[in-house]
């Protein structure tokens, strides 16, 4: 959909940067770009380093969800695993080391399904998003300042809990538009096992 | 999902709060946070007003798409129409006025079909997601520093985009899982004519 020459008039070109914001956390850019009718805008965002997110299946067909509080919505949110990239990891490694760990979940099998970005209005952030399964329940690695419950539901439940606002996670729900069509045949996805092959 | 008796052992309660940084268009909040043990700790975000997503819905079943640079990803999107709420704007109130206006549609139906939360781990961002039918195509009235094409596509298209890559926007496929379930009549939306009756 993105062809250089059809988009012409849509394209803006960087002309500079500033980082006006580096917190603890959070990273802001401020590039001024060159708008398609030769003005002049400012664009911030932030920074972020990329992130996994995981549809683990157990061996009777259940996914690995998750019950965490989210401070910046001020409640309780059910999702799906996911965690952010180390410098210079790649998606699968990241997602074989962090989101599962922490359910304390190990899997047989992965499957890349796809890519979202979550919030392409003032973030670069983007979610890498795998399937894997023939899991095993091993010990659980919280990192410091963790606290989550970790719990099992069907396919059927959670795309309810979409549907009727249960969850309301932008990943989970993007996630559970491929399963809903994983699990029906329409997407078929490429399994590998756990040695990459 | 969010029961407070059951999630004591995972809230977390603001003790403070500092506004490190306001830009021309992000605002990022520091606050510090009393965890489930007693510790404390410091989550940093960004303040956003709200948004609307719009999945419109032409009398010949297709659904009105945008193509538009998005800077922070450094690519041309595919998306649904959206835009920010108004200091105090109600969502349906934004939903008529912003999303369609830059698409030059008008929507004689609305029904509500959900939220959602495009980035919980550093944004308080809501989206608000409608469906609108019954469109007439007027005139569009984009913003200043608004450059975008406005398309149609037919729901098993937005899918197929949505499975193979060519869609990445979270709201986007966050929507196309209601679109899905709309269609199969999984979930039925209660629709409301122009006047809010």
């Amino acid at each position: 959909m993105s062809e250089p020459a059809r988009d012409g008039h849509l394209v803006e070109q960087q002309v500079g940067r500033e980082e006006p914001f580096a917190g603890n956390f959070l990273k802001v850019v401020r590039d001024t770009v060159r708008l398609p009718d030769g003005g002049r805008a400012t664009r911030e965002y932030i920074r972020h380093p990329g992130a996994v997110c995981i549809v683990g299946l157990t061996d009777d067909g259940q996914v690995v969800l998750e019950r965490q509080w989210r401070h910046p919505v001020g409640r309780v949110m059910v999702e799906l695993p996911a965690g952010k990239l180390d410098a210079g990891e790649a998606p699968l490694a990241c997602a074989r080391r962090e989101p599962l760990e922490e359910t304390g979940y190990t899997a047989r099998e992965w499957a890349h399904a796809g890519v979202l970005h979550p919030c392409i209005g003032y973030s670069d952030e983007f979610i890498d998003i795998w399937f894997a399964r023939g899991l095993t329940l091993g010990k659980r690695q919280l990192d410091a300042e963790e606290f989550l419950d970790v719990f099992l539901a069907t396919p059927a439940q959670l795309l309810d809990w979409c549907l009727d606002g249960t969850v309301t996670d932008g990943k989970t729900l993007s996630c559970t538009l491929w399963l809903q069509n994983v699990l029906s045949g329409k997407r078929v996805l490429d399994w590998r096992g756990e040695s990459g092959a």
